[in-house]
């Protein structure tokens, strides 16, 4: 049986349609990036990239050459530039702000091969270590209002490049769907003086249905209004509103829980494409009682119809205590 | 250069980035669907759908057996279902509605090839009726408040099924995109007493640079803060506020530009896989001075990624003055 089911965080609704998973092609299944396509992001080859911008490097290696762990270049097909003049524009009924911004590409391992999943340990804690620097060094440039962290794995999930990377994108806007969700956030604090985040996090620790994985200081959720199917939401147990803000500790925890959220997807849905996203507070605000960082991972199982794009709200084939009960029996292969 | 338009029918921003074009890979190529794939719905197998709940048959023809033109049957594998009793319910955050609607298939042609883009004039003309009967007849049952309508043409648009077909999901609410859409209009209604779409349509007439094509009583756009490559908008010229309660001769009007438009895109992208998709007034609502209906088509050239997934934000590296400019240049055999 369906239901529709709405997302307390932002107040969006989504349609949870078991029986729509029995239809033929009921899910996307192009060939997983086992076979790496030809990388420009290979030690050795740093001349195919613009010069980096942020690296984590072996002692006495040099910038733009090898002995990289981690390193930060600015895209080559950039969407927004930081040379570009900050322009606001409006002409009758519409609305421009120049393409002002930063994209940045985190390469993220020296081995063109696998991903978060699959990297060691301490090199996912690098990885998060440098997306949080790359937020920070882009904090400081006041046009830029907010840092879209994401990762693109796989074809189907509108990689063009496997080597392992995740990308950023600062923009001179906050995004409108940011803008909503700290709305209802702040609502929620400003009448009951607690954060909704903690509060839906203080549920589903209780009822369990939902519950990936729960680490001392990380809760991986499928959420109850899950978009599509075997979405996954970290989650910080501890209040945290900027993810830039994170300490080492807590970074650490949040590798290793990330690392075995992608390792049961490898396993579960065999190595499936999948889009990688961080939520959190706009640059250089304060931090704030009712806003609470996540990251989200979404198998990319389901394409997006005419349905979605009219609508605005999707349907999910996958309840997500089911996927949610699939996922904490999944073992991963140490 | 980039920028960040805004849309204002909704508010919502996209960045047009011109650049992204040059990627390897930008689009997507996969093979549109010339070759039919076995259709369970061809004249003669009528069995092998649930029975027909509307059909235009030639006379003497019968129900559930060939001779139609247009026929509409329930989905086989629905989202929502209209046995299932409405409920609501809220389970400490969480808010849920039970599973209550319609989920129809409105096949298109006795015919499994071919789109709206190629199908005769007349046809085309009958099926924008079929799905305006539609919508008339689902509004009679008042736990419905919102029906959508959309067609995926092709697998890069979700599309299980070649035959050509459209679907309809009616909704126990109305999709919160919509209720936006609706607030944002009725808000400068409010403020100058006039229909935000028909300002718009007004101010692309004199610029012309996104204009389509242009017959007596529609408009077709690239919309200025298009979403996607190549989208395009069809609005009626006049205002109009719900479809289902658009004339014969106002459906012939709109059958026939809709039909140039997809035969536009055909010749121009070669085929494209393709979404459309209706957005018009929440049912049984009266016609309202602040509502204007308009179909949408976004031919399936991108994939949403993790930037969108994050942000609600989409990148769209075809700025729509090209896609308008293309298009009004590209020939339609005849």
């Amino acid at each position: 049986m369906s239901e529709l089911r709405r997302d307390p965080l932002n107040g969006r609704w989504v349609i949870i349609a078991p029986e729509r998973a029995d239809r033929p092609n009921a899910f996307l299944r192009r060939a997983p990036m086992d076979e790496p396509m030809s990388s420009p992001f290979l030690p050795g080859k740093e001349q195919l990239t613009p010069p980096e911008v942020f690296a984590l490097r072996e002692p006495g290696s040099s910038w733009n050459g090898p002995g990289w762990n981690v390193r930060v270049v600015p895209n080559r097909f950039p969407a927004l530039r930081t040379e570009t003049v900050l322009a606001r524009k409006g002409t009758g009924l519409f609305d421009q702000v120049s393409g002002t911004g930063a994209h940045e590409v985190i390469v993220e391992s020296p081995d063109p091969r696998g991903h978060l999943g699959t990297l060691p340990q301490e090199q996912v804690q690098r990885v998060l270590s440098a997306w949080a620097e790359r937020i920070r060094d882009l904090s400081r440039d006041t046009r830029l209002r907010y840092a879209q962290l994401f990762q693109n794995h796989g074809q189907a999930a509108g990689a063009t490049v496997s080597h392992p990377h995740a990308q950023l994108i600062a923009l001179p806007l906050v995004p409108p769907d940011i803008v909503e969700e700290l709305a209802v956030a702040r609502a929620h604090f400003e009448e009951k003086e607690r954060c909704l985040t903690c509060d839906v996090l203080a549920q589903e620790r209780e009822d369990r249905s939902r519950v990936v994985l729960e680490t001392a200081t990380v809760l991986a959720l499928a959420p109850y209004a899950s978009r599509s199917p075997f979405e996954v939401q970290l989650f910080p147990k501890a209040h945290k509103s900027a993810f830039e803000r994170t300490s080492d500790a807590e970074l650490a925890g949040l590798a290793d829980a990330l690392r075995l959220v992608l390792g049961k997807l490898d396993v579960a849905l065999e190595k499936p494409a999948y889009n990688l996203f961080l939520v959190t507070q706009p640059l250089r605000e304060p931090d704030a009682p009712h806003a609470h960082f996540r990251l989200g991972v979404r198998p990319a199982l389901a394409l997006w119809g005419g349905f979605e794009w009219g609508a605005g709200l999707t349907i999910n084939p996958t309840a997500p205590e089911e996927a949610a009960r699939f996922l904490r029996q999944t073992e991963v292969p140490s």
